[in-house]
């Protein structure tokens, strides 16, 4: 069966607009290419009492949670709080990863530095090759960091424990058409292939040189390109600027 | 009583990676400049029945809530029809857009023009000095379309419509101090001031001439101060880079 995932990117600065986002569009390409169906994002304040709600509600429904941000010493970084609340267990400090600060830090090693290493009892710490620092696994939920540069690092860890081996295939068509003028036809692709999802996207970009996207997505490659023939036969040849 | 928000982005081109979200940022800096708090997002595909939910838990707890994308004439703009879902009423023309869409298109009207028309029953059509075209507004939803460009000229409806004058207030301080050594100040502030938000966010932009940028938030000018202040008073003025 065909896997799920949600994401839960927990910050103020999102919220407030102090922050652009940047986390998500990594993570929502990693996983279509792994073939996992991203279902749902939700952003959230730094509350412990929000983000423990949100991880037990996406945990539930969703076979993988990725968290985006709240890991790190400050007083508002209450991700792991809120995921061992999540899961009604206790914070413990991990031994291996109070080992990596030591080795890390040697003689400047705080208390403060030791706070990375407190986790929710029974979690654990996954690697890899390209990856010095742990991340924090509890049950189905991976814990990321919401530093683009760190989190971008670690989808790594969701390609090695992740492949599937069931990917989407995915099609697209730019055009010198517009939405109302595409509308009959997309219906009628829409309701004969039930399989793949279609899109369609113009543009406002005056630089363009198309007025269109249109996207075909599936799992199965024969029912893309069925759906992405018919449509191209609805298209006049003269309209199309190019095909991906 | 202060106003609080929730924004609902529909869209698989987000979840799947193809484009990457641009509109939350333009409306979290607005509610931010409104006053109004921004309290959550949710991004959610294409479907009819989870928009529909998701409207309807949004609505229910949240004062104002703001749509982003599935506004169009194609198979998968299915917002208006979760709208009406969401409140139990039908879809209905508006007399209004129609005569709109007559004056903008002339004799190239087609009936796929006209289902930008479809309102749900009840809905009101919010217009600017800003924005030729309107918005729709059901009960306390905003429908937005998802296009960056539209999406950014729609907030003057928010701007018209929801000033509170309880404006945040917000000041920032970037500081050559890494998050373990700020830890117990921000420990010490965050308990000692909790009619403000503080945020502590350190940057990997090897180019960036600091470490660490705090922030101070809240509803009284004087209580941000105040933290501010002592904020100020337990760094070294040489670490100091800027305060905002």
């Amino acid at each position: 069966m065909a896997k799920t995932a949600a994401a839960l990117v927990i910050g103020n600065e999102i919220l407030t607009g102090k922050v652009a986002e940047a986390n998500v569009l990594v993570l929502a390409r990693e996983l279509f290419g792994l073939g996992i169906e991203l279902r749902r994002i939700v952003v959230c304040p730094d509350e412990v009492d929000t983000i423990a709600a949100d991880l037990r509600a996406l945990s539930d429904s969703h076979d993988v949670v990725v968290t985006s941000g709240g890991v790190g010493p400050t007083h508002d970084d209450v991700t792991i709080k809120a995921v061992a609340q999540a899961f009604g267990v206790r914070i413990v400090r991990a031994e291996a990863y109070t080992t990596l600060l030591r080795d890390y830090y040697g003689e400047r090693l705080t208390d403060m530095h030791l706070r990375m290493a407190d986790v929710p009892e029974g979690a654990r710490l996954a690697m890899t090759q390209d990856n010095r620092w742990p991340t924090v696994v509890m049950r189905n939920v991976y814990v990321f960091p919401g530093v683009p540069q760190i989190f971008a690092g670690k989808v790594s860890v969701l390609r090695a424990e992740l492949a599937s081996g069931k990917r989407f295939h995915s099609r697209a068509v730019y055009v010198r058409l517009d939405e109302p003028t595409l509308a009959p036809l997309l219906d009628r692709l829409a309701a004969g292939h039930p399989d793949v999802n279609i899109g369609s996207y113009l543009t406002w970009d005056k630089a363009a040189d198309y007025d269109t996207k249109l996207t075909v997505d599936g799992r199965s490659a024969d029912a893309v390109e069925a759906c992405m023939g018919e449509l191209l036969c609805g298209i006049a040849p003269t309209l199309v600027v190019r095909i991906e």
